[in-house]
């Protein structure tokens, strides 16, 4: 089946690299191939393009390069700014990835409760702080829900904090760290604007190529490097630098930042005439979350259908979709983030994520709803009958 | 410049990737991007040609895929593979690469000396084990030397020892890491044959892509995931696999296995060429090491030549070589395998690692040790004047 067959609504999952992405790496494959450490001028001009490449999507974020650290994806991301909670405690909420979940089980941790509307209460993470506590971390977006995460009102907290513990003449630090993986190229991500200390990226989410990610962290913070050796990236990762991969993502993220607020206001109206037809067509269907969404996410569930059918009977007709995280789908056991948000067993065996993004039209979305709506109807009355 | 006018003498530092490893990689760019953890019949597939492609990476050192572990390079394998000492001791040598005298770092251990032959002595390693010794780490073959180690004498080793541990009623267990990053498409890398119990390998240093690494580990070898979250890999390493990577790395290391016989013996020709017409055009000229050496290695000193000046020189005539390995060539100390086998600084400040690959050909040695001759005369005659 040609991809152009394929409508594909899984774009949380992975993004196609996009061709501006890989024009800019192609030439960094077989010709610009040089170890960017080596001394002759052909590979010096490779560790310039290295190092623009780094600016630019450090100024994407509104950043400085030399605060970014270079890695190859978010979930080394995230294990890395939560070695900054080393000799203290983390705070973190119940519908982070699990990238997030299982490194702070590294360290003691609390992992607060989030209610039915998929966003973490400001108030419940504050009440959670400790006297140790130096990392909270939260995402942007969650990667099942696409809910949108109050940053900033988590940024107020943290400074609170902060002076509550230098009043108190109390040396622990504390650094609020965001995973940015899920809505870079659907919503403003900037550093400052946020008001974070860390920030993860991931170029496989934003139509650059897989196993390059970014943590970007205020010169202040602590990090305990993971990877020793050459010394690469300021020593805090080291490694032969992804030459290739790091010119792709700058490319990938000039091209999701320039088209931004175009493309999510395209997205939100397409995934509003989704939900609007699935709705329309399919009494039992139930919108999950209707409110601070990502534009191009829709959380959907019918109680009493079994998502998984509808995922395979979905391919068949070229449509794809996901139940829940793609990481998540493998495991065979419920969504942590559904059971968070407090949806019924039934409800989660019944849910579907439908994510939009850069290749979804209309047509596609109009034909993907006659679809979906067909299969769960069909499902509906195969188990009534 | 382009690269067609450039003689490259510096394989050790980085390799082109290949053409077949470019065109395996290429479908899943754009069209077979999705993520290998989903559900749908697409991404099943995906899956299955990353399993496939791992398979086939195993099958070329001889190993089965479950025991392998795909990683972001050999920097993160070696970290990896180090951390199998927790608890105990390792016992490296002075000429190791700088991961893994780093991550040694991180244990209690002993740092075996090396003599002028570049070739570390199994008796020395023997007498550095102590009942706490945990991790035996030697690279296959010294990245600036190029020297090939005695593998299957330090596997004897550790099976002696492993004998009076279980004699004497001890339980720690003692493993034998090899990074074998250099050397895999020119000598034999099985890991029965070498008798290891842990292989490092690397796709960046064999025509593959960078940033993609193997370790290979028996299945009683118990290591410390570094990186934790959704359970990728066995759960010794999470992070959305990087399938094109994964794919290339298979391509080059098929290609590399096939030609291995055949290119071994014409680099060796090729080698033995520059080095013969380098000691006749320049009589103040030492081979460094002259003895179980890789096919494509050569090192060579001028005492009395600043080996900086003469990078330069020579690149502006398109030569492209080495002082050392290309991480320490940026961080301005010397050699730190050079210092290990006794040359004096003299020697180690007018050294050149000359490492040769795929696309060199006759011509190219012919032309390049006419002008590495030509500046060394020049510089020795500048200097004396």
């Amino acid at each position: 089946m040609k991809p152009d067959d394929i409508i594909y609504l899984d774009y949380a999952a992975a993004t196609p690299l996009s061709d501006a992405a890989l024009a800019a790496m192609q030439p960094y494959f077989s010709q610009r191939f040089y170890n960017p450490s080596s001394l002759y001028a052909p590979a010096v001009q490779v560790r310039r393009d290295y190092e623009a490449a780094k600016h630019h999507i450090a100024m994407a974020i509104g950043a400085r390069a030399d605060d970014c650290i270079i890695t190859a994806g978010a979930t080394e991301s995230i294990n890395l700014a939560l070695s900054a909670a080393r000799g203290g405690h983390v705070v973190t909420t119940a519908i982070e990835h699990h990238a997030v979940l299982c490194a702070a089980r590294r360290y003691p941790h609390t992992t607060v409760p989030v209610g039915s509307s998929g966003i973490v209460s400001p108030d419940v993470v504050a009440a959670a702080i400790q006297p140790s506590t130096r990392v909270i971390s939260a995402a942007l977006a969650n990667n099942e829900l696409g809910t949108i995460q109050p940053l900033r009102r988590l940024a107020a907290i943290v400074k609170t904090e902060r002076q509550r513990r230098r009043a108190a003449g109390e040396s622990t630090p504390l650094w609020l760290h965001c995973d940015g993986s899920q809505g870079i190229g659907q919503i403003d991500v900037n550093v400052a604007r946020l008001g974070v200390d860390m920030l993860t990226i991931n170029a496989g989410k934003c139509y650059g190529p897989k196993q390059v990610g970014l943590l970007w962290r205020q010169s202040d913070v602590v990090l305990q490097p993971q990877i020793v050796g050459g010394g690469q990236e300021q020593g805090m990762r080291s490694g032969t630098e992804n030459v290739a991969g790091v010119i792709g993502f700058a490319a990938a993220l000039d091209e999701a930042v320039r088209q931004r607020a175009s493309e999510a206001s395209r997205l939100r109206d397409l995934r509003d005439l989704l939900q609007t037809q699935l709705q329309s067509k399919c009494k039992q269907l139930t919108i999950t979350i209707t409110k601070k969404r990502l534009p191009g996410s829709l959380h959907v569930y019918v109680a009493g259908v079994d998502a998984e059918r509808l995922i395979y009977r979905l391919e068949t007709c070229g449509v794809l979709l996901a139940t829940g995280s793609a990481c998540a789908a493998r495991s065979a056991s419920r969504s942590h983030v559904l059971t968070a948000i407090g949806l019924a067993d039934e409800a989660i065996d019944g849910s579907l994520r439908l994510t939009l993004g850069r290749c979804t039209s209309r047509p596609d979305v109009e034909r993907a709803a006659e679809l979906i709506a067909q299969a769960i109807n069909d499902e509906l009355a195969r188990s009534a009958s």
